[in-house]
């Protein structure tokens, strides 16, 4: 009962390793038999017209149904079988699934965090035991990060180079509907699991954010693989696809025991449509993870109950003043700044990186010596004993973040208090420098090295050091605040001192909304303070930061999708007015590659060499250009392969020996014999065509090559071959993903027997016998056809055809005017249009926002177009897209 | 420049009042003419035989873009323009829309807030001076919100019905992509602030959440009509829609003062797909509104900084205990419970008033009636002095509310203790009872009474008094906790008591979540009291509570969207795994009206007879029947019309008569003259059928009554007419919305002249004249026709059809095979097959969830299946649809 709505495959590859994904199209396609459907419709019109009203395909359908059914529910009669269905049908609910899900994952998630934990606690002991050798000392802070980043590295290289980095942009891209190989199996599960706790555990600055949402959708699916031994619906890709959506939440909500900040998050970076069904789904199983996590601290008697993360004590009478509000924006709008410079030198790193030939190579034949060698850059730098005294370089990301988040105002701790915070606090009141110089060293430190160390290939994520960042920015403008407003902004009655905490807590919300591009941050924190007094400062940087980011740089994740070269469709930024003027027949390709029902197979062939798209239309006849439906490459090669196969010309041999024996005796009935031949099977010869004389039957072929490439080149049967493997190296039949190579193989063994046993033409014979068969119409009976593929008007906007691409996953839709295919939209088109490539208007459309330039683009706009329509009158054989392309060029 | 994607038009008649809206097609639609789009397609076809690669049509393409560009750039040239141009761009930007909409609605909601307050503190003070006589005091607190309750119904009924109730469910059936009429206009603006702030002022159980999303979503639309003077994006529906669903989420956030929830919460409530690009649009301008909506009261010194509505001061080092949990879900399953019976009772309550014929005739009659006397009914129980003294009757709501919150535990409160609080405690603390019987009396009251209350036709929503009971619940709970266990649960050396106000908090944001099946109002309880330590027993109280409630009734807005016949389309439950195993050819209606591209006029004659649809196929022809796209009822009728019409007819006579007396001269120029006229206009003679001999063109039709539909049934003439104005009265072409009975009339005017000037022709001459013109081909030319209906295949299954309806926001869908017209499934289809009157299996699809029934069910599926196999054999003639039906009734 496969629809088989996995569809084609591509492979794109990115330079430090290939990916290889199949486009999983959402919109409706079924692979029944053409050749059946012709039958059953035939059949079905007949009895229609004998019955008058239609209801006989009613009926046929019903038997059908019931006959189904009855195959389903013959195994189990018994009483023991009911219990099992009663439950199967419990195990098949979603809520039984998503607790699996919260309780598994938050499971994983402490014991993680147990075992990280661990990791440091060593380090910090080894650190501490050896404190009367320096040398020894910095050995030990050095060695240990190097050899557990060195391990991490070496574990994901060996068992699975997928779990590397972050997740969700793959996460993204999956969701998406396109299907990535092997991103969602045990053996990255655990590379991931293993990696991610070595790299976290070595104190580098490196997150669990994103690695946990990857996490989270393998235990998803895993756990769906395993369960779906006791029920069908576990099959069912549409349900699993929710499933993920639900699983990224679980993922952040038991990272930060932040159920709704995890939804939401989730949401915004994985999704560009959400369905408002799974939001359930993502709080259920997200509170229930986060629940589970909470509580087992609770259980092992590390907390008395539960309660946030880094939890806040901020006075809630009086939380801020108006009057700080605007100190609150200056840190959304640098944090935005901070957040697009981020993702900038995160992207330059990564290019920088590839672009040194020879140091790539080097590197590359040594995997794991740039990720050792980043770590003893960044592990030498903050020894404690050493620069790190600047900037609190022994403190772990966790006690670094509870600091920041502090109550107290640091630059105003008196000789007195400071006795108390001494312990903790003295990693920021170096004798030697001031809170400022720590600050302010530690900021920049980080900034790069937390770019850097998020670019070495092991498992870990961006979120956690930029928040660390982002809180010490705060807490660096909060501080300032306080020495400048030393009894609070307020002139009234009562003193509120300014409580540099809280800033602290704005600058993380923004910095981490800035690079990720997502709003939630601001309920993260509040979920991860347990407070929510400051939600206008928080919500007013977060925008701020949002809306300064968003309009100078992609997102951290959309820029790795980008490096990493997934398919994708860019979102439609802040300000996209010009979307809703540019349509789909301004973008559209015309000349698309199609195929007509009534073409000859030698149309096939010259389609196959001209084309390298995907994915063919299929249209009623090159006159009328109706859209029937669309043909995969594939299906077509093979249609071609089968036609010219040699068993095929094997069987039209003997079938002419036995004819011309046969001649003779009963030359009158051959024209009914044809007649049946052709409603057969399409491996039985179509010979109506030519009569030729029949070649001596034992004539050999000197040797035929085993090598199917080889013989291909050197006699005629190449060219049916040659497109049949075309097609199976470039594009799978979507039943056969898994052993596609196996496949092939025993396909290339099956025709040289073949070829063995019977070839016996010589190889002009065979180039003859094939030009002829090239000249038959074709059969298109046993091909897959996708009977509606998607289609669009002329008129489509750009900004509703980009909607609905992203809404139904879409990877290409026909442009049709009344049935009649005129066009063609990939995602291709679409994104070069939206990225600003090509428009209508000859303006190039911008990169979103940057509203600035954008008012004078428009002022620009008009005497542009009245020069390239004077231009235009002269050449007028100039295309309108070549036309704005030139244009776009020059200025 | 419009692409009319507005679309077909139906009348839904609820009792009350009819409903008239249009449906407007996401989907691509556009309005080009079919003989014009025909010529143009020739003309391509023609230029790209003759030039080969088809880069004509794009330079035609080109040169139509530049004269429109021109067209617009046109007017401004100087460089006054270009700053004006400057200045429009800035206005078109989204930010400044959005702030501008924040702005406005903050102030509309402070002044709404405002004048409430001055209207119950009016009250409270005439109550509290007239305290020497009961009876006087008794009159006043009946009559004075019987007078803004019967004003507030008046203002509406006069200014706009629309403006009833909530708007939560017309404002999802108009994000859904429905245009409801007079819905978003400045007079239901008007009505809606004047009659809530009324309804609010009597201090009845109404609450304003659900009209701020109607007002916000007026005040966007008006402001987007305001602002289209400056730019053209204005006029763009799909912004238009964005900006829509971003207004629905200021108005929940400038209500509540909960910027994040207000958008949670309006996705919820609103949208079925959510675009995550408009995600920001909601939080900035829910922000920006809440902003300014809260630093209104620290201007006017109300407060003295920014903090939440309803702050609360729980503890933060030890919210709750472990062991309390159990409790938290019990309030969250009762509340459950409660949501679903709140709902119940409010339909019950609509549906009863409805159905009582008599009294329901004379309320009508008298429409001010009802609300007095729900009002009069609900003050007397509430009167202070009399029962009142029971449910704390004097408090406002939301001097309930923050008493509910309070930190303090009532019923351990010490003799000592209470004169400090006797002021406002006074009302739980009656002398004459306790708390506990005070909070039972309360809720079981306030529970009937805010059901009640919400069905009188003014403005008003039920989540606040809703809200208010959870509270009363949660509040009634804690209390008996607090009794149960006067030293907290916890065991350890620290003595934590147990919080009753946190209990409120909990049962508040459970039992609204319950009543409107949304997990934000956890996030509002959060926003409105300014602490999040008790997240994760308000998580998991409001995911029981909507878990139970949405397995017994639908949410409080579907229910009315029910009541009052509102398009919509039913959610996917919690639990619809069977939605993923039926399949649209067991749905779709197999015999679908068509038009042939070929076809008769009077198969256009017998199709308006025979079929009620508004949209009807159009086919190639009747035997290929492949799919070319649609065409709207009033279209076919207007083709028809304009066929038959009488103008045409008296046209026919003359060129007959003319024709007559040239064809002794040139009669062998007659087939050239006739092959001209066919290319013509539409309202050119096609005389190549019969020719008949001239009538004399002097007789006169005795006398033509002015009535058209009179003049249908007299003469023959009729037969067209009839068509058209029933075309015309039940689906308008989308061009023509507002002013439609003044143009049909129009219509039938323009024909009584021509009837009079011209019509010379007996009636059976007429007759005859007519059945010769039915017999030629229609003529498409000039009809609109949606050259890209939405299709689907057989196997597309319910899930994914329901997604792509509501994703899409379809209205009807045919169902094609490779281009051949085999069906069509409507919202109607959808919802039965949803709402369980129709499966493929035979077994009722179960409303969402109910779990427990559903294991029985699927028990019992194999019997029954095995059954009705044994039974079907016998009766083929039962369609499976039929089947199913009587399957459910059976059961």
């Amino acid at each position: 009962r496969s629809t088989g709505s996995t569809g084609t495959m591509a492979s794109g590859s990115a330079e430090q390793r290939a990916l290889q994904y199949e486009q999983t199209l959402m919109y409706g396609r079924y692979t029944q038999d053409l050749g059946t459907f012709a039958k059953d419709e035939a059949a079905r019109l007949r009895l229609q017209q004998e019955q008058g009203d239609g209801d006989a395909p009613r009926r046929r359908r019903l038997s059908e149904l019931l006959e189904h059914s009855q195959e389903r529910c013959a195994p189990c009669c018994g009483r023991s079988k009911r219990c099992q269905r009663f439950f199967i049908a419990k195990v098949g609910e979603d809520w039984v699934f998503l607790i699996l899900l919260g309780l598994v994952m938050a499971l994983v998630s402490w014991a993680m965090d147990f075992a990280i934990a661990s990791c440091l606690q060593a380090q910090k002991w080894m650190y501490g035991g050896l404190d009367t050798n320096v040398v020894l000392q910095y050995l030990a802070w050095v060695i240990y990060p190097t050899v557990l980043i060195t391990f991490s590295a070496g574990i994901t290289q060996i068992l699975a180079p997928q779990a590397v980095g972050s997740g969700i942009p793959e996460m993204k891209t999956i969701l998406r509907g396109v299907v990535l190989k092997e991103y969602l199996t045990f053996k990255t599960f655990v590379a991931k699991v293993f990696g991610l706790t070595c790299a976290l555990g070595s104190g580098m600055p490196l997150g669990k954010e994103g690695p946990f949402v990857h996490i989270a959708s393998m235990c998803a699916a895993l756990l769906s693989r395993s369960l779906s031994f006791f029920g069908g619906i576990y099959e069912n890709e549409a349900r699993n696809t929710e499933m993920l959506a639900a699983a990224c939440a679980v993922g952040v909500g038991c990272c930060f025991a932040a159920p709704i900040g995890g939804v939401l998050f989730s949401i915004e970076v994985t999704s560009t449509f959400f369905a408002v069904r799974n939001y359930w789904r993502g709080f259920f199983a997200a509170t229930f993870s986060a629940f589970i996590f909470r509580v087992l601290a609770v259980w092992i008697k590390d907390e008395e109950t539960i309660t946030a993360l880094f939890k806040t004590r901020f006075r809630l009478d009086f939380p801020f003043d108006l009057q700080e509000l605007p100190a609150f924006a200056f840190i959304g709008i640098a944090c935005g700044f901070g957040g697009a410079l981020f993702v900038y030198l995160n992207r330059k790193i990564v290019k920088f990186m590839r672009r040194q030939k020879t140091i790539n190579n080097f590197l590359m034949k040594k995997r794991l010596l740039f990720p050792a060698l980043v770590t003893v850059l960044i592990t030498s730098l903050t020894f404690p004993a050493g620069l790190g005294q600047f900037m609190a370089g022994q403190l772990t990301q966790k006690e670094t973040l509870v600091l920041l988040f502090d109550n107290r105002t640091w630059s105003k701790l008196e000789p007195g208090d400071e006795f108390e915070y001494m312990g903790i606090l003295e990693a920021w009141h170096n004798p030697r420098s001031n809170v400022f110089v720590t600050l302010v060293v530690f900021i920049l430190m980080k900034f790069w090295m937390s770019a850097l160390a998020t670019t070495i290939p092991v498992p870990c994520g961006a979120f956690m050091p930029v928040f660390v960042i982002g809180a010490a920015f705060g807490r660096l403008v909060g501080e300032t605040m306080a020495v400048w407003f030393p009894d609070g902004i307020h002139n009234d009655s009562n003193t509120y001192r300014i409580l540099p905490g809280a800033y602290a807590v704005v600058g993380a919300a923004a910095l981490s909304g800035a690079v990720t591009h997502t709003v939630s941050t601001a309920v993260i924190v509040f979920e991860l303070t347990g407070q929510i007094s400051h939600i206008l400062p928080v919500m007013i940087a977060v925008i701020l930061a949002n809306a300064v980011a968003q309009s100078l740089q992609p997102s951290l994740y959309d820029s790795i999708i980008r490096i990493k070269k997934l398919p994708y469709l860019p979102e439609l930024g802040w300000g996209h007015n010009e979307k809703y003027n540019v349509l789909v027949e301004d973008i559209m390709v015309r000349d698309v590659p199609y195929v007509s029902l009534n073409c000859k197979y030698r149309a096939l062939k010259r389609i196959l060499q001209s084309t390298k798209m995907k994915t063919l239309a299929l249209v009623e006849s090159a006159e009328s250009m109706i859209l029937l439906g669309s043909i995969e490459r594939a299906q077509v090669g093979a249609l071609l392969g089968q036609h010219l196969h040699p068993q095929r010309r094997l069987q039209a041999l003997q079938h002419k020996a036995q004819a011309m024996a046969d001649d003779e005796r009963r030359f009158s009935e051959a024209s009914v014999c044809i007649q049946v031949s052709t409603e057969g099977s399409s491996f039985a010869p179509a010979s109506s065509g030519s009569r030729k004389p029949l070649k001596p039957a034992l004539k050999r072929v000197p040797s035929i090559p085993t090598d199917g490439h080889q013989a291909g080149a050197s006699d005629g049967s190449g060219i049916a071959l040659k497109s049949l493997f075309c097609a199976n190296t470039s594009a799978e039949p979507p039943e056969a993903q898994g052993p596609a190579p196996r496949k092939a193989k025993h396909v290339r063994i099956s025709i040289t027997e073949d070829l063995d046993l019977g070839d016996r033409m010589t190889p002009a014979e065979i180039l003859e016998w094939e030009e002829q068969q090239l000249e038959q119409p074709v059969d298109f009976s046993g091909a897959q056809i996708d009977p509606a593929p998607f289609q669009l008007v002329e008129r489509t906007s750009l900004h509703k055809t980009h909607t609905i691409f992203s809404l139904l996953g879409l990877d290409h839709a026909y442009v049709t005017s009344l049935g009649r295919l005129v066009g063609m939209v990939s995602l291709k088109e679409l994104r070069k249009a939206i990225e600003g490539s090509l428009t209508a208007k000859g303006v190039k459309v911008l990169p979103p926002l940057a509203s600035f330039r954008r008012s004078s683009t428009s002022a620009g706009e008009m005497d542009t177009t009245d020069l390239r329509q004077l231009w235009d009158r002269h050449q007028h054989h100039l295309l309108p897209r070549e036309a704005c392309l030139e244009d776009g060029d020059a200025s």
